[in-house]
């Protein structure tokens, strides 16, 4: 049997662990995949955690050059993350002809329509399974399961950071700084948080998971993004006190050409299957007009899930050779497309208020005089002669729950609004 | 682009289904998917209920061996159950070089050994992503995703019949008779409901996942099965009192050579997943030594999501061709495999006893003999100076356990075993 070359680019916590995956499970591999692969080279910014592994001096290299003009190499695996240099070198990888395995779901988000382009025309691959989801075949499905389904809707928790923080706020009434200090604590979180907590993160996966499943470039930049920053101790009382658990959603849907995508924070009814999901865990959900609803869940994020993925793709990547995307990645969505930002969905809403009498009605005026419809409305007095109203609506349309709480920051008794959660349906 | 011919035979629920789909989603697959695809002939027992949707006469075909000899049909659809004719059916389509897609669970967990040559052979391909739950597509992720990984087990809630009838018992405290009845009328059960009733379905299933999973054949012969026929309202009853659901489980296991493989009513703890996969819903969990545990849920019947499995395959087929199972495909497990029947396992154990003073002790002292270890034990009298004796144990050994049972049936006080469920650690 052949033995089949490949580089590693990066070899941090998910390249380490593609490179444990890769060597530790060499001999099953080959007997049943029937591919021997051989890592022949790793490019690294700093060789001393290498050799601490163990791993030959020979093994080094200097540059990306050194990569894309070895004729032995195959394949290239980029697991450094971030734009820059990873757009370099990927673009010099692709150039030189070899296929690349990518982890890098900002640089897919932001420069995939650059990208894939210069593979095809190289006659190689871009395979990027573990950009989303880490070990959940989420990308994979996409490309090969129910493909004669249209599918309408993919959502669910694509974001282990965030989902282990209010995993935690849930489970032990802390407030959002506690949980963040935890988890930066344990590792789950970054030094600086901004691109999970903020959702960024979320919405360059949906960005991806979207496309494929809507065959149509869904940018990031068209995702409506909300984090999870504002969330509160309370909202997470309340929402539990209602039936709910508080998670990061990330949305997409699409009805004929109409297609809405959205991260941010949801109230998701306990008994929902998504409810359940929690700590570092991820699940995401289609549904196709054919097969109906389907969930896959499992481990959102990690050296050996991700790592997983990163090797199933260098396998398939090797067998199979490449595919690309069946839809016309321009970066742009379809002509006939039509983003969706006045999207339906219910609200929960916190609002301080005096504590008089005649508040709740004239807030309820508003929303009703703007078409939003309440589900449920409680009023509770605070210490200071003020109360606090929460009100769960029925779906509404955004703007016009958006509409009605400006009016309602403007009442004469109201004092602050404080908290506004959308509602999975 | 080319119009690509095929067939169906056997237009009942889910060929009709796979019908449907292929006819309502023609421009899209055509479109997203790049193949244009027409059913040019069925093949059935009876055209009448073709005629009435509507199908023109001249797609009627008059025998297998005209779909065979049809030079521009490249692939069949075999959507008839059962064994025969269906076997004789697929090797001569397979003969004539044409892939052949099927949902035919029996018949590949019979006989797959002896088709996938003939495929082999005629360079055409076999598909059965539609074989095992519907339209969750656990065996193209076998193949094609977390293929580096060594998959340690496999198991869940492959049966969506049975899954009705524990559910019924569960939400309605119904019995057994009561809940078979109401699904039959439903159409959710056969009106002859052995195959599903007593694990024969899922048997066959958990063969084919199995022998994918494990990169080895596992005959259906050598799954241990157990129906569900025998499950009181009273153990349901016991079971949520101990805080468990239970579900009929397919569970495989590899650890190195050994390979234990079990179809049997389980107590599931509440709080797992799969405790709140209800009615027809399907459920598959894996884990590899990389990615760690998997979830895959969906809808694992019907004639829409069995048919939108079967599309899948038909436009994988098209696409890209046959792929063959990775194993030696022999009907036999590799010869350095070791089937364990001596399998580790929780028990619920419910026994009426006579009520009297050291009963409890005495099968106590029998279980501890036999190295079976109590977890839980109750003693509840009944009416006629009976009285009923629940016990969980822990992990012990199957065979340990089913000695003990064999003792304590001898023992003067006990009137009778009643149930032996297993539970899921």
């Amino acid at each position: 049997m052949k033995v089949r070359n490949i580089a590693i680019m990066g070899l941090g916590t998910v390249g380490g662990g593609a490179y444990d995956i890769l060597v530790g499970n060499h001999d099953y591999i080959k007997r049943t995949r029937g591919v021997d692969i051989r890592i022949k080279k790793i490019l690294d910014r700093d060789y001393a955690p290498l050799e601490k592994r163990g791993i030959p001096r020979e093994k080094f290299a200097e540059s990306v050059e050194e990569l894309a003009s070895d004729k032995d190499i195959e394949l290239v695996v980029e697991t450094m993350g971030g734009v820059e240099p990873a757009k370099t070198f990927i673009t010099t990888i692709l150039k030189s002809g070899k296929s690349v395995v990518t982890a890098n779901k900002e640089l897919l988000a932001k420069h995939w329509s650059e990208l894939e382009p210069i593979a095809k025309a190289n006659n190689c691959g871009l395979f990027f399974e573990a950009s989303c989801v880490g070990g959940v075949p989420v990308i994979r499905a996409l490309g090969e399961s129910f493909q004669g389904d249209k599918i309408t809707a993919v959502y669910g928790i694509i974001n282990g950071t965030t989902n282990y923080i209010l995993s935690k706020m849930t489970s032990e009434g802390c407030d959002y700084a506690t949980a963040l200090g935890e988890a930066q604590a344990l590792g789950y979180a970054e030094a600086d948080p901004t691109s999970d907590v903020d959702g960024y993160d979320a919405q360059y996966k949906l960005s991806i998971l979207g496309s494929l499943a809507f065959h149509t470039c869904l940018p990031y930049t068209s995702i409506l993004r909300e984090g999870i920053s504002k969330i509160t101790a309370n909202d997470i009382r309340n929402a539990r006190d209602l039936g709910y658990i508080i998670k990061l959603l990330a949305i997409g849907k699409r009805d004929g050409n109409r297609v809405e995508a959205r991260v941010h924070p949801a109230f998701v009814p306990a008994k929902h299957p998504l409810a359940s999901v929690s700590g570092a865990y991820n699940a995401v959900y289609l549904n196709g007009d054919a097969v109906g609803d389907l969930m896959f869940f499992g481990a959102g994020a990690g050296a050996r899930p991700t790592g997983s993925a990163i090797v199933s793709d260098v396998i398939k990547a090797l067998k199979d050779g490449p595919t690309y995307t069946d839809f016309d990645n321009s970066g742009r969505p379809d002509k006939d497309i039509e983003l969706v930002g006045d999207f339906m969905s219910g609200y929960y809403i916190c609002i301080t208020v005096d504590d008089k009498a005649g508040v709740l009605s004239r807030i309820s005026t508003v929303l009703g005089d703007n078409g939003v419809s309440i589900k449920a409305a409680t009023q509770e007095p605070s210490s200071d002669e003020s109360a606090t109203v929460v009100f769960l609506t029925h779906a509404a349309r955004e703007h016009a729950v958006m509409q009605s709480l400006k009016t309602i920051e403007n009442l004469a008794s109201v004092r602050s609004v404080d908290s506004t959660v959308r509602v999975l349906e």
